[in-house]
């Protein structure tokens, strides 16, 4: 294998990837974190020993540096370029997870004794809504628990708090496989947990006022989030904050308060500059729906052997769930397709079945094997 | 370059590492994110396109797969061993830094109207202080302001206050240059910031309440933190907490509430292997002081043309500060040294002047290279 080299400037740039990049062999749909592009991950191995002609790797570098600069500098540009949006927005690199967002917002938005809204389509939406229990008030427009997380609610199943902070929502619910297609509509304004397919599809980002996502699922490694953020909303914080959870502080200091994730960020730059490489996020939509298409295919053409787990209307391109007759089989099913280099097939602990996260990264090739070890099995077993 | 290959189970371990591992020619003299072993460096190229022959690489991995179990068991083992500390404290991996911390630690320990100690020595352990200011009192026993901070106190120049949740300190400045040359003594748990000399020295870590380190320094990659806490104060916070603000939370979850730095956790744990080949914190302590004191005879043999910022009773092992006559020199200084490849020496922009950060995996050569050109230039400009 071939490690790139970097002939000017700062090598945040990956090379022109082949739609193909798939050399590896084990197919990794685990649910994050998951699969990321060869050639960034070849960029990446080149750069950890000397990034730019240095003589420095980018663990190294200082973030104030001026190989940070741009390696900073790029990344928001091209988070922008992505997501559509201008100046009007602050665009963050934070720590902490999604997890520890579900903290930051109502601690900077959600005062004593005000309601925020909180639609239960899963765990972490749910997890969303507790930490925000902590601050003040959650009306819950609704909870999808009766149905087993099924389905992201149309506008009609929704009820709704007369005066709200923000509308919380998670757009891709991970473990059950379920998304919403497209923002709910609501008064308030709209906060997205976009974490499981953040630019895996085009998507009305500047319709909200944050957008947030962990990278460990579709846009790099874990340990850094990616925060889009409405700017008059920074000077807006209802209460006062250590500065480590105030959005006006990572935004006036460029999310270098303090040393940020600078790996994480370089690597979610190697990422973005790839998803521009694969025609942006109208052919990386695409090809995702395509993907995604073989496998519900499989599960659908099965004769009910296989069930999938989201409501066809709500199904994600990122996560396609489904259960086989029984438990037994699931387990068999998740060691067969092991034995045939497919990696992280078993559902969430919480939820059981089975799970197939298909990322931007995953090849579609992937899907294919996957469909067709689906037929075989259900032949088998059926 | 050839990349070692692993031959069995998960390849945490780095191989035997020699003294003189330093290959890039570059003098990283960064303060933080600073130089890593090479070794490690080799090892992580590796990993990062497949670790343990699984065909998936380490940023890639599930952190509840069978991979990133091992990887975490051993670094906190490994850390253990470093540290000498028992079951009686939970080592944990978190995100947000030492920043983090300084909101963390009083959230969780400080009550409203209880008061805690935080000894001012420089800019990191002020922040650390005006942290706690929002949760409860802050006694400062210390503020070494009036001195420039270029030492850290003796017991006989701190007040104390008659009751304080614990006794905060900042164990090596990065700043200004100066270190504790042992724990405080006080009647109160003490809590230590030790996040630029993390594992530089042998330190009495068990008589700690809380030890933590942001890793970009001494110990890996940027977005991992170091906590070392005794485990019987876990059930002791002040108030209730959002899960990712509460050490009780991530002990209890083993680090794995959410998703947690996997890259980063997997580094630090293969720079505590490149420790424990090293010698352990015996030698890497003996070969520190000898670095450091290459550079301080440089200064103190210059006859007068350069300074040392730090009281010589205070110095630290792991950044040298010093000045020339003039700030301009300094400036000529730095970007002379760059042009001998010699990086990263400007002080820290609130302090001016010029550091040289020389960390567990600074190599004992490059002190010398830098003081030969500290003398030259002391020629040439004295």
């Amino acid at each position: 294998m071939s490690v790139p080299t970097t002939t000017t400037g700062v090598s945040t740039r990956s090379g022109p990837a082949a739609a193909t990049d798939f050399e590896r062999g084990v197919l990794n749909f685990s649910a994050g974190p998951a699969v990321l592009p060869e050639s960034v991950l070849r960029q990446a191995r080149h750069d950890l020993w000397d990034i730019a002609g240095t003589g420095i790797g980018i663990l190294e570098h200082s973030h104030r540096g001026p190989v940070f600069d741009r390696v900073i500098e790029e990344a928001e540009a091209d988070c922008r370029r992505l997501a559509g949006i201008g100046d009007d927005f602050a665009v963050l690199f934070l720590q902490g997870g999604a997890s520890l967002q579900f903290a930051m917002i109502p601690a900077n938005f959600l005062a004593d004794g005000a309601t925020a809204e909180y639609a239960i389509t899963g765990v972490w939406a749910k997890k969303a809504a507790e930490a925000a229990a902590l601050y003040g008030s959650v009306h819950v427009p609704f909870d999808g628990k009766g149905s087993g997380y099924d389905h992201t609610p149309a506008r009609s199943e929704m009820t709704t708090a007369p005066a709200a902070a923000y509308f919380h929502y998670c757009s891709n619910n991970t473990i059950y496989g379920t998304r919403w297609q497209a923002p709910p509509v609501s008064d308030h304004p709209l906060v997205a947990d976009t974490s499981s397919e953040m630019f895996s599809r085009r998507y009305d980002f500047a319709r909200h006022a944050i957008i947030y996502a962990g990278a460990q699922k579709n846009l790099g490694p874990a340990g850094v989030t990616l925060v889009i953020i409405r700017r008059d909303l920074l000077d807006r914080a209802v209460r006062k904050l250590p500065p480590m959870l105030s959005y006006a502080v990572h935004a006036k200091d460029g999310s270098r308060h303090n040393t940020p994730p600078t790996f994480g960020i370089y690597l979610m730059g190697l990422v973005f500059r790839w998803i521009e490489a694969q025609g942006g996020l109208d052919a990386v939509e695409r090809r995702n729906e395509e993907k995604a298409a073989v496998l519900y295919r499989a599960i659908d053409e099965s004769g009910g052997f296989y069930r999938g787990v989201a409501r066809p209307d709500c199904r994600s391109t990122m996560n396609v769930t489904f259960r086989t007759p029984s438990p037994a089989l699931d387990d068999r099913f998740a060691d067969e397709a092991a034995k045939h280099g497919m990696d992280g097939l078993k559902g969430h602990r919480s939820a059981g079945g089975l799970r197939a996260s298909i990322y931007n990264a995953f090849p579609a090739s992937g899907c294919a094997t996957l469909a067709q070890f689906m037929r075989a099995f259900a032949a088998a077993n059926g």
